[in-house]
């Protein structure tokens, strides 16, 4: 499993700011069971969307920092093996201001790699925003393809999640805007470019290559960093990264123009009717006892606060059902079908002729969160701290501004509106947006230009159906930069790894990817060994 | 006058730190005269040269806070015209630690700019370890070409020196390493982005090319802020940049064995009086009243209180000289001769056949201290603050360990010993260096590999007579990262303004420069143009 952007809505009325924390989290419960053992736990890093609501004409709020939470544990941990080790990281890479040294995780498996003598490559999997075990179990992709390379795998958990606390504990690494202030992904990358330093030192392994990996916002960091830290890393293979996904690089509304599209591409009437759900909900909940009723109709185990609480709970999964809408059925968020998003649709455009339009949803929507039908109610747990990893990034330097479309967009219109973001910012978490910052200090405003003739050995690779591909690169910059566009694809579904019902473009592209890493390493061979003779081996 | 790089050693004996701070003041007086009026100044920004003195025996000593200083106001202000602006800067662009914003000056001249819809180019000088006027002013080079170019000008200074001073004053901005802790090139980089990004959206100048410069430490800055920041300039021009002067990529043992080189080539006799009159001072020295004699032979206002005073100001005038070692006559740090050091030397081996080795180095050293014979005697002032804003990014950042050898330096034997360096830092500054920081943020180890591939458009012009080209990138890392290497070249000698007595050798690297930076221009526009065929213009 390897979600790491997950969407979730700040709605905002037209005035204000009503703000969302960025955990999902779903209690499902067996019919008449109790649910502890059988908790399905997902965690979803998200990127925050930011919208206006214009249907709702309500008073502005305080942001919502109770939102409702999913978990998973994905992956299977007993798939791979690898030692835990920690590294001691400078907090401020750029001050020397005297602050605590933090402990950074890494996992490390050298059982394929083939030394430092052979320049064994060492792949880096450059941590996301959540625990760094989740995303190395997710990475199947990088462990089958090590023993090909002997390569060396290590995976840095990215700095205040998981493990990686500054400051000695969660609580204390996420007291204030003052403790939070190192979590940056420039410090991030130099986390990495000083622990990978020191790691080849210690291995005397200073002429090995490094391969970056990296998915979703990892995919960003890789990239990033191989443009930052070429004399580190030989190359990146950054798999569904935004990195245009800032400012007016790309249209705000990209993102749900694109779940929007993939509901549509399955069934128009499917798409019709998630587009007119949301006023019947509204509508619905302005009844007497309309709440009661929207609560029962979609199975939740309390009566809902408002009918926000649930057209987000139904915003969620469309987004996640088009980031994860793979070709064959997995089970890391919840189990799903193979092409879930048709079956969302068949079961919306199916239900008999006198559903309602919010049993249709209710109908379509249980594919997302109880396709085994194991679940009996649905609970929006509280988040007691409202704080969180991602909302802190997010609120300042990860301003990616999502609008939604009257035309194009099954989701009632939005337009992002930056006062507003920057209010619900400083009322969260006591900080100032920086919104030009990324694009300022890691580029994005016309890439083509500044890449053309600069930098080399990244892969973008993309699936159209990931809604996060519409703010990634998906065409080449040059020879050696390179986008890998999967029409069917999903959310760094190359990652993943291999089963036997993986279509055929699936295993093209990721011996696509493995050619070109093939290359990347080859060519820094052929180098070292023109310049250190001696060197030459059986490479 | 861009002398920016000085070298100035702490001297440590074998278990402990003579530490020494950056800026060498030297007033001469006339004789007989007051010297106010005609008091020479020269600021010399310096690159710490930490060696140890296997010659001393004495116990360790505190750093010696006090030291020298020269100060010169170089280049005429009247040369040049510009607008003196200031631009609110981040102090910290790496965390969102709640700190006050300051005011980063910078000079601006748009005289001969083409304009936004030209795609007018911008020049833009990294300013370096002083007050941006002088280097401005002395970057005739970039003024003389700015027309032809139709070229904006714009010199940022660098944080934490002139006039751009974090928490108000140089006093707040100096009074400890907390306050000191952002002086970091890493900082320093950001904001020239960030004023630049600022600028062009201003100017509605978008997509107006940036071209860098930058000599000596602002070369370096000029070199890693393309590498680090391709989407905001399209190419630097980074002349006389030791990028390569960390840790152990190049022999500690460059830097003074090409001074003393300098000093071989014009005459081995010359070479060898200087190699002998260390010990000849040590020895005067320990004589009864020696340190009163060799004041007295030096001509000194004052007594000296150490012969490694006297050793500190001898090696200062021939490490300058190395650096401004330049085919004719210049007044910038002095008024010298054109090839100063073979008037010095003409000096040395010239004087009378009773003269002493100390009356022979006098003779000598005075070119460089006295080259018009006005000076009466000569004052080594005490810095009262012993903080220096290079001292402070020398014992933070700017690690470049220097030794001089026993065989082919004239200097005495030295070996860099980095735990005595470190006590010095400590004791100075209570800050820990991260030698290992610059090369693992900004690359130099095998430079050739990492960027063979990686990156386009630096020029690294050196001069060999300069010796900081030994810590510079002499030969073409690429087809558009090139090297232009002139034999008889000293310290940034091309950005200087074209004089009528400018060697053809030097008019040739200029000529190359230009042609190089209208090559990237023009490409730039090229790729503009097939992007957007409207904007199709005269260029």
């Amino acid at each position: 499993m390897m979600i790491s952007f997950g969407a979730v809505r700040f709605k905002l009325t037209s005035v204000g700011v009503t703000g969302g924390c960025n955990l999902v989290e779903v209690k499902p419960r067996k019919l008449g069971e109790m649910a502890s053992d059988l908790r399905l736990v997902l965690i979803i890093s998200f990127v925050s969307v930011l919208v206006f609501s214009t249907s709702s004409s309500s008073l502005p709020r305080f942001p919502r920092q109770n939102r409702a939470r999913i978990q998973l544990f994905g992956g299977d941990r007993n798939s791979y093996q690898y030692q835990t080790k920690y590294f001691s990281q400078q907090l401020d890479h750029f001050s020397f201001a005297d602050l605590p040294k933090f402990s950074q995780r890494y996992l490390i498996n050298s059982d394929h790699w083939s030394g430092a003598s052979e320049l064994g490559p060492i792949f880096l999997y450059c941590g996301n925003e959540g625990d760094i075990e989740w995303f190395a179990t997710n990475s199947g992709f990088i462990w089958e393809i090590a023993p090909k390379f002997g390569a060396l795998l290590v995976f840095p958990e990215h700095r205040y999640y998981g493990e990686s606390m500054p400051y000695g504990s969660r609580d204390e690494a996420y007291k204030n805007a003052t403790t939070l202030s190192y979590l940056t992904t420039e410090q991030a990358l130099a986390d990495f470019a000083v622990f990978v330093t020191d790691l080849k030192r210690n291995l005397s392994a200073e002429a090995s290559p490094v391969v970056l990996f990296g998915g979703s916002y990892g995919g960003m960091l890789a990239a990033w960093m191989r443009l930052k830290y070429p004399h580190i890393a030989i190359g990146a293979l950054a798999s569904s990264a935004p990195i245009l996904q800032f400012e007016d690089i790309v249209p705000p509304q990209t993102f749900y123009d694109i779940v929007s599209n993939d509901f549509k591409r399955e069934s128009s009437s499917c798409f019709n009717t998630i587009k007119n759900s949301w006023d019947a909900i509204i509508a619905e909940g302005q009844k007497e006892n309309g709440l009661q009723q929207l609560s029962k109709t979609f199975h939740f185990c309390r009566a809902l606060n408002s009918t926000d609480d649930l057209s987000d709970w139904l915003d969620s999964a469309y987004s996640y059902l088009a980031m994860v809408d793979y070709p064959y059925p997995a089970d890391f968020m919840m189990p799903l079908p193979g092409h879930p998003i048709k079956e969302v649709c068949r079961k919306i455009d199916g239900a008999s002729s006198d559903a309602s339009i919010l049993e249709r949803i209710y109908a379509g929507v249980s594919v997302y969160y109880n396709y085994t039908g194991k679940v009996g109610c649905f609970e929006l747990d509280d988040d007691p701290h409202g704080l969180d990893g991602w909302n802190w990034q997010a609120c300042t330097e990860m301003v990616m501004p999502m609008s939604s479309s009257q035309e194009n967009s099954m989701f009632t219109a939005y337009d992002f509106n930056y006062s507003s973001y920057k209010e619900y910012c400083w009322n969260t978490f006591g900080v100032i947006p920086r919104p030009r910052w990324v694009t300022t200090e890691l580029g994005g405003h016309d890439i083509e230009t500044a890449l053309k003739s600069f930098g080399s050995n990244i892969i973008f690779s993309n699936g159209l159906l990931d809604p996060w591909s519409g703010g990634s690169v998906l065409k080449n910059l040059s020879s050696t930069i390179v986008a890998l566009v999967t029409e069917e694809g999903g959310h760094h579904l190359d990652l993943r790894p291999s089963t036997p019902e993986d279509p055929k473009w699936l295993v093209e592209q990721r011996e696509a990817e493995i050619g070109l890493i093939q290359g990347w390493i080859r060519t820094y061979r052929l180098e070292k060994e023109a310049q250190f003779p001696l060197l030459k081996r059986s490479w």
